[in-house]
């Protein structure tokens, strides 16, 4: 099935069931919140997977993240099938969430953005790495998606399935990964992780870039102090979150 | 004739024929937009190929773009000459797009800018490139008009026909011309594209100038990649023009 | 203790007395101005030593600056034990606060921050310095906290009285401390001083990274006329707090 | 007479007569704009030759520029003391105005900021010089301020008409002139110019700190060039000056 294909009734696949207004209320404000702080321009995109049912998703139709309403959030299945299209016009780069949702059970949100202090990273041979603590996240090791690897010559977007998986094997079990010339994509375990990650990895990028240009060595996170902190129970997103969604309106 | 000559009304020329509301609207929220976007300061500015005559244009008299309304938006030949000036003052600088217009029958409107991280590479022998895919329309060979070339020692401002026919000849068949020590110009097939253009050469150059600074070999977009891009059929630039749109006032 | 546990009502130490309705719209105030201009993130927090008990000092509860209200307000002891938890949630570091107070009874205002233009110098071998007379507290010798030394391996939080006082030891009789890999502490006389130091902190940083950028030898202030700053009578804070206060909202 | 040395009604100057209005409109609306733009920060200051009386000038008491209303401008001598003092508290450095209105009978305006993207000029090797035609008023020829040469070792502060005379002359006949470890002062024959001015010296500062870090040789405007466009008779700041108008509040 090729990108916008009209879709068959008989074909379209079923619901996973009503959609907790709480939970697409967040998806609504995380959108806002990404555009408000810099991450997400007129492009980009943010997924949850449905609460209940693990192979459904609930991803915006093709509108930028800055006017998104409760309204324009569709249903997919894992394959990007959209359960209910009424004619909307669909993100072509869906395959990203859907791809990641089957090769990651453990991941409930995903963000796709052209976050620009990170684009350069993903064309560089420096490799961005955590140089504070509240990008411990980054671990060690941020995998950079070359497109060429998985299908040759394109126009860089993640237009099927193919592009999809190819991009979550290069994501593993990482946090984040870069999209070589094009941007990135975040993941978590729910939405407000997931977002609080796709913030403080334009950050670190950004401080990181900054530290190069000192000039001298930089005295980077240790990966037990990253493990120490990715291991915290007491890891309190809320306090940002909160702070975040004051900042935007609430359509 | 010379910059402001008062316009005699036996030789004025005559109007395309009455101005398409929507199109003028959309002229002054692309002035609007691009100022908000921090691409336009309170200097340069835009215009479109009368949709109904191709030998006219729709320009604003001399205005920051910022607070341009339909009420300054103005005709003119391809000469530049105003169709009814109502002894408004006019953009020295006019005979950019008119003489862009002149050379390019594919182009419909036209965006000038100061467009701040642009202009170092005009005054740089580093190549402003294409760095990632929002940005492939750049291509591979971005010119830059040096008016020493065009007309010796100058104020660097396009005044005339003379002028304006250089920077054509500099621009070509592409896409956007930098103008060394000044600012740059972006056309496109219609002002949605134009000012998307504009937009992502301002966020390209800023890229590509802390690609630069993290140090180490930079790699950029592919031609045949760029050739990929810029040949989509289902490019979709209503999506950050509906946002870019929503953050202006519209007047 | 460690950080959250239940508050014992026959252990919360006594209240220093009522809180001058001034000083705590102040702290108000300077988190939300740190917030504005962009020295606090969603994180970071400030504090004022109690008016009228040395022993004491007011800390909001774990929320962001830009939110905080004169209801969030608690009191501590220099221990860091609460007066009046009524199960609030703490602030995990409000140890960098109590120990500051306990080992400079110089100061009354503390101020730690993620602030972005700093950060880049904890974690660099270059040393930050005042470029400026503005940043002129800074001196000449700004120390950075290096929590391994303190501590080993930890997730960087100053979690108890122990890094808390390691901190206050690393900062000794400066004016601010770095804290590598996770942002700085900036300590006053009042909180107008030490909202004001906050800020050029962050203002030096960033215009000494440009200063390095541009290349060459970078003529410092000479550490006479920092004295010579630091010692004035004149000193006037009232000035920018002014301003600062009236693009705030006052909750 | 020191700083703020009490007004004796005896010695206090006569002033020059009425303030026009619309002067002092355009003196406060300068003050803003000003510091809407990030020229000005919580300090620098900004005064007119008085219209009527070329021995006396219009400057603000003490107070922000982003707060300033028409009841705050007061009027001065040239050496620098009130007419109508009012018990208000004066700026400690206004003698940058008195001084060189002295020095300049061209000079109608003067702007002293603390300018972010100059400071790191004035402290480097690496001489200001323009990058770009709206810029072209920095000649070829910025003098930097060193106060050690005029007063030793100091706080930095142009206190009295020695250390304002002293930065009169190293200014002699140029537009704009760094003062070391400090800001910068601009002087031209109008209020318009004169932020003009400002504004693009702040902006000249950091593109071509861009140029620099782009790496390379940078092509500089020719001063044939710049003589040029300062020679202009159709220069038009009303243009950005109407649209800086526009985005303050006219208190």
């Amino acid at each position: 099935m090729n990108d916008q294909t009209p879709n068959d009734q008989t074909s379209a696949p079923r619901s996973g069931g009503p959609a907790d207004p709480a939970a697409i209320a967040d998806l609504v404000a995380a959108n806002r919140i990404l555009a408000d702080q810099g991450v997400l321009d007129g492009y980009g995109h943010v997924s949850i997977r449905h609460p209940g049912a693990a192979d459904r998703y609930f991803l915006s139709r093709s509108r930028s993240p800055a006017v998104i309403t409760a309204e324009d959030i569709m249903e997919f299945d894992l394959n990007s099938n959209p359960v209910d299209r009424q004619g909307r016009l669909m993100y072509i780069e869906r395959f990203i969430h859907g791809e990641i949702y089957k090769a990651r059970p453990d991941v409930n949100a995903v963000v796709h953005s052209h976050s620009p202090a990170v684009i350069p990273f993903g064309v560089s041979t420096v490799k961005l790495r955590p140089i504070c603590h509240m990008s411990a996240f980054l671990k060690n090791d941020v995998p950079n998606f070359e497109i060429r690897d998985c299908d040759g010559m394109t126009d860089l977007l993640i237009r099927n399935a193919k592009h999809g998986a190819g991009l979550a094997r290069t994501l593993g079990g990482s946090n984040m990964a870069l999209m070589r010339g094009h941007g990135n994509v975040c993941v978590g375990p729910d939405i407000v992780t997931t977002v609080y990650r796709a913030i403080y990895t334009e950050v670190n990028a950004r401080l990181q870039a900054q530290a190069i240009a000192l000039g001298g060595p930089i005295n980077f996170m240790a990966p037990e102090e990253c493990d120490l902190i990715t291991g915290r129970r007491d890891v309190h997103y809320q306090r940002p979150w909160e702070m975040w969604k004051s900042r935007i309106a609430i359509p």
